[in-house]
């Protein structure tokens, strides 16, 4: 065993993510695969096992213990778990200032192209006369919009106000049922869902005379592995709490 | 003069729709331009300049006897101008059937490429389980969704209901926002609305693991002249009354 | 059992089509999977289970013996299997010619989509001035264009010679390196490979002031199933040999 | 006269772009137009009007005169103006150095969307494996690929290069047409021509399970002023020489 290798313990790793990440880290060259965690074993493991980082891809209920017990031994954290509101993650900033070594990178996208685009969208939001966005799922979705369509209308709408920009023009004066779909932060959003597809989105720009488009299309959940091992390669480097897969990118946007 | 020629009036010439056909008769090696007519100019021009076809392009107010006055004197008619309702079409009808010779074409839309799409769409509609439209526009439109989308989500919905297809699934429970669009015979309609277009639509089919997408963008009313050009070459060879240029393309749908 | 049934035989079960298709004929409500047939197996398998239909997904040096057997017992054919040249065919129809009760369909293409792309873009390449095809693959695939793409350039440039249409204008003085792709019949046609996709075609009509477009994208196999469904319910209704799953679609073009 | 005002002398006014430009000064409200010049009018015009800027539209053997007299006028300049090789170039940086105040920006390109999409194109191509370029204009244009598509197909090739990227995976072992198209910097870029278009680019990047594309949309020449007037706000406080109007958004990139 190196001192330099990343040795990497996946927590959550029965559930479909998991077993993606469990793959992925055996495939990486520079890694070493050292504890799977499930449901129910005990967190002794990734000590014993020597991990410097974990990934955790548990539940809401357990991904707080999990990434405080890392941070407590010394251990960097990949999380793609849910459930970290404003509280956890203060409690989380207050014991990473006693551990000034360790990185945590909590992210609630890995897909480099779903993270790109909407870093994209929300700095080019502020140089057109028109912004809109259009996401398109699977027809099982239950919620309309998807939370990365809202949340990078919400990056747009804000990067326009703090820019100046007036909101996008609108003529309509008659809409009875709603064709121009659901509005955050001044842009619409709308929302398609077809059999045949899984996750895609669209962000339109317009000004006079030019349109400028930047879609993502997330095909597998194997996107996410390329911003999971991403993650594994920077945490280390980063001390302290990152929010957002984009924190580790050299978009300097 | 040849026989063969396809001597042209234009009516409603001075308008921006009739300024263009002027220019296009003009351009055709096959016609011959015989006369312009404008509001409050006599009807009586279009016989003496030997006028063997009219394209009108007039008001609602004006078609109607435009086109009378052009079937009673054995000349065929294209028209684009509105306002044909269900009592005015009859009454042509009626007076067609006493001048067996003439063909009139009633289009609504004169741009090929949007009357193709329609016309694909409503056949396709019926092949795959999920249906959505998306129209785009320039943002002083003042009606949202547009007369074409909703016409095509009309086309779509019957085809598929014909054909006994199931409404395109959806399991969305929570939409505060209307995210979803509006509803048109079952087939989801969204508009945007975006500065630097003009008018867009896109038609979108999802079945397992495929998915259909037929698109057409209008950039310029340039592309209503091959519509109008293709209706002067065909209406001699097609009496009585045709509403839709569809009917003159050989679609066979 | 009841006579309507379509009691079906699957050939080439084993292979990754094969097990697609016998998983599509078990669902099916209106069918009744009688025999799966592997390399090796015996034929007498498909008349002793009282098959009605085969769907045959066998090899290139199997596939008309395997046809040729199911016909001379009555037994209806839907083939994917490749590998049929013009003497394989004409022998077919000879044989064909003695059994006027039995539908035979060889379909290079199942999946509809597609089949309805190729059939749009054939009909309408007549109505517009430019006409290009852009197919897009993952980056294993070995040869370029992909054959979907050169057949629908193909029939897209017969049918716009028939109606007498000029090739698409281009200017182009200075292409070095060979940016504007390869020409089938008159159609430019153009291939990108790149990592995430898997089967994708667009085709792109122009004219002054609009263009049409359109695109399929496939995302898995199992967009073929509807279509060898699709074929299984029509073939005994259309006896004889029918080439292309397009002639079992009431499309008229 | 205000002093922060910017007075503006378009040189070129009698060309196409010159007649938009001296309209979107006379349009923006934080600027004053003092002067027009075309071909064969007497540069002291600049001085003599009190101009504080100007936009140079000229010819290619008249623009280094024109920005080296606005240089010495201690006039800045923001130039459109083709014909600028390393040599004028480094002249005119010798002549900057003498004037410390005084700002120049030479851009090929003043589509905002455009400069955006090909610096997020740049930064974007590290990050997937694979990475191609479509480019779309009309069909009067002589030479293929366009010189935008040839310049993004660099930046990017060389971005993958610095990042240690290996060239796009690509198994084509049969392509005797060429419809895998050119290759700039291992990037392939491909030219479509079509009637009704204008100038179109796409980026498309693929890694497993994810497509990211960057389209950009150029209807109209009246899409370059917002990057002319955003030249003429930005140009006194940059001095010295920039080169592309991407220097003056603040990317990041």
């Amino acid at each position: 065993m190196s001192d330099a290798e990343i040795r990497v313990a996946v927590l959550g790793a029965r559930g479909r993510m998991g077993a993606e990440a469990v793959q992925a880290v055996t495939d990486a060259e520079d890694m070493q695969l050292v504890a799977e965690l499930g449901r129910g074993d005990a967190r002794e493991t990734i000590v014993e096992a020597g991990a410097t980082h974990i990934v955790d891809l548990s539940v809401p209920d357990a991904t707080e213990d999990n990434v405080r017990f890392a941070v407590e031994h010394g251990i960097h954290a990949v999380v793609g778990a849910t459930g970290w509101d404003d509280e956890k993650l203060s409690r989380l900033q207050d014991l990473l200032s006693e551990h000034p070594d360790v990185g945590v990178l909590i992210a609630p996208n890995f897909a480099l192209g779903s993270v790109l685009a909407t870093a994209f969208a929300a700095k080019a939001a502020q140089y057109f006369e028109s912004a809109e966005v259009v996401e398109l799922h699977h027809p099982n979705k239950v919620d309309a919009p998807s939370g990365t369509a809202a949340r990078t209308a919400q990056l747009m709408g804000r990067a326009r106000r703090d820019a100046g920009v007036a909101p996008s023009p609108d003529a309509t004066q008659k809409d009875p049922d709603g064709a121009r779909g659901a509005v955050v932060e001044d842009i619409h959003v709308h929302a398609v869902r077809l059999r045949g597809l899984v996750a895609h989105q669209e962000v339109l720009l317009g000004s006079p005379g030019e349109q400028l488009t930047i879609r993502h299309d997330s095909f597998d959940r194997a996107s996410f592995m390329p911003g999971v091992l991403l993650g594994l390669r920077t945490a280390a480097s980063r001390p302290g709490l990152t929010h957002g897969l984009d924190g580790y990118l050299d978009l300097g946007l």
